[in-house]
């Protein structure tokens, strides 16, 4: 989408305007408008003259434009029918200098999780990165992971989904047999040790799509509530996304609000080895403070299983 | 240099070794040897036959090869007489896959320090980067760069200088008249939220360059004890990094011990404002303790001014 498109969509988002008007906001001639209203047209948007001017009558089911319309926070989207990995491509448009952008793919073909895993991500699901440039330094960094994990909880939520957050950045699904994993959040990131340079921050929501290929203990939207409107999903996202960035005191709360894992016995893997207790805590920037026979440890990252009573005894859920 | 010359200096490293038995313990043949001392006569090496076999008689003053004979820790070198940046270079050799080496350059010639400032790098300075990939999350990874710190503390103290360490990462020289900066240490890095991918430690020492065309109040070696052996000089702080580095719990003991900070009255321009009172101590992974008049404060970045007290007051040193 192209700036005269993205300002015409932004003057039609209130209601219909007459063409002269809207040639005259946008500082192009009336011929520009109308080939930008055939864009858009052809793109997917029905455009309509009425008494009153143009139109919105219908917006595109999903993809850049149709995320961005009416979408409340400073992204620009960018959409690909098919992508290999979108944190690949969200890393060029980083290398290129870009920020405050979202790079959005109905299927990926290499999507990977966090450590190198394998992510499967078919068509229907919702696979976005976000670029952002945070002014912080990288040990802040792990807030940013938590934010996202926060903003799909309430996209789910927005849709209809109880779900909550297993840490450090997976959005479950409660059920009686145990957590089903309804997204996972991949962040990379570049910087100084005074400062981010950029964030990646990999949301993979399985959200119209059948969790029966997906892995093991996977559920998806349409599992749980059936097929969502994806384009007020990602916006929905977006947006809790934008409100957290811009209060990151408020982010470890969100969190917490959230979390199924606070409360629960958990055996987390570490790079030191295994810490298993009850998770009584998350500490900035995104710390699980686990309370062991050996008092209590703080772990910045690993594998969390949640464990509980079985007969008496521990057991994997 | 090649995977032979490091293997023949090894070998060589320990005393002569006659010729047949070089061939043998390298596997090639009396010729390549004889190929490899060769090239080694032409990169500074003097080796000549003694009764005993082939002698390194005398080593170059400084480069790649120079700084490898008598390392006594595994890393590569590439040296350069000049490049813009060697943390350019290294961050080119980490997209590459490489690890644990070190890029050394007699000048720079964009050489920058923490937030892209200027960092003049003249011809006689020891300007080098370190590429490792340390198995840690990016939120530890600030201990690296307080590593680097003490290692050049104790390179220089090798070389007869007493320096110390000012938070987070300057190494200065301390006078009547104040703390001159002796080196800086940037660290650049890239990463998941859970692992670093790799860090580029740069390190800036002000080594046998005059203090008078750098910027006012750094010192160099030349100037504190006239001109050093640049060669001895690396080695020594790559053998302390990676002593601490194979030892990451004795890292903040170290660089405790070496503070100048520590004690101080400081002033830290943070990015959410300015943060003044007693610096107390650091803790994990490298944030400085302030005691403020409103309690205590942790500090992860920023710019860091020591105070004095003047006439009762508090003034700049």
């Amino acid at each position: 989408m192209n700036e005269t498109q993205r300002a015409l969509l932004a003057t039609l988002a209130s209601g219909p305007v007459a063409g002269p008007e809207i040639a005259e906001r946008l500082g192009v001639s009336r011929a520009a408008v109308w080939k930008q209203v055939e864009t858009l047209r052809e793109a997917g948007f029905e455009i309509e003259p009425t008494g009153e001017g143009y139109a919105v009558e219908s917006v595109p089911e999903y993809g850049a434009a149709a995320v961005e319309f009416g979408l409340d926070a400073p992204f620009t989207v960018e959409y690909h029918d098919s992508l290999p990995s979108t944190n690949d491509r969200a890393r060029e448009l980083a290398a290129g200098g870009e920020s405050d952008v979202v790079v959005l793919a109905d299927e990926q073909t290499g999507g990977r999780g966090r450590l190198s895993r394998e992510w499967r991500s078919p068509s229907g699901g919702v696979w976005l990165s976000l670029l952002v440039r945070p002014p912080v330094p990288p040990t802040q960094a792990p807030l940013f992971t938590l934010a996202a994990a926060v903003a799909v909880v309430r996209a789910a939520e927005a849709a209809g989904v109880d779900a909550g957050i297993k840490w450090p950045n997976d959005v479950v699904v409660r059920g009686d047999d145990g957590d089903r994993k309804l997204a996972g959040v991949l962040t990379e990131m570049e910087g100084e040790a005074d400062r981010v340079s950029w964030l990646v921050i990999g949301v993979g929501v399985n959200a119209n799509v059948d969790a029966e290929p997906l892995p093991d203990r996977a559920t998806s939207l349409r599992t749980e509530v059936g097929d969502v409107d994806r384009r007020a999903f990602v916006q929905r996202l977006l947006e809790a996304f934008e409100d957290l960035r811009g209060d990151p005191a408020s982010i470890l709360d969100a969190w917490r609000a959230h979390a199924v894992t606070l409360g629960q016995r958990v055996r987390v893997e570490t790079p030191g080895g295994v810490v298993e207790g009850e998770a009584v805590d998350v500490t900035s920037p995104g710390a699980l403070v686990v309370a062991t026979e050996d008092g209590e440890r703080t772990v910045h990252a690993g594998d969390c299983e949640h464990l509980r009573p079985v007969d008496g005894r521990s057991g994997r859920v």
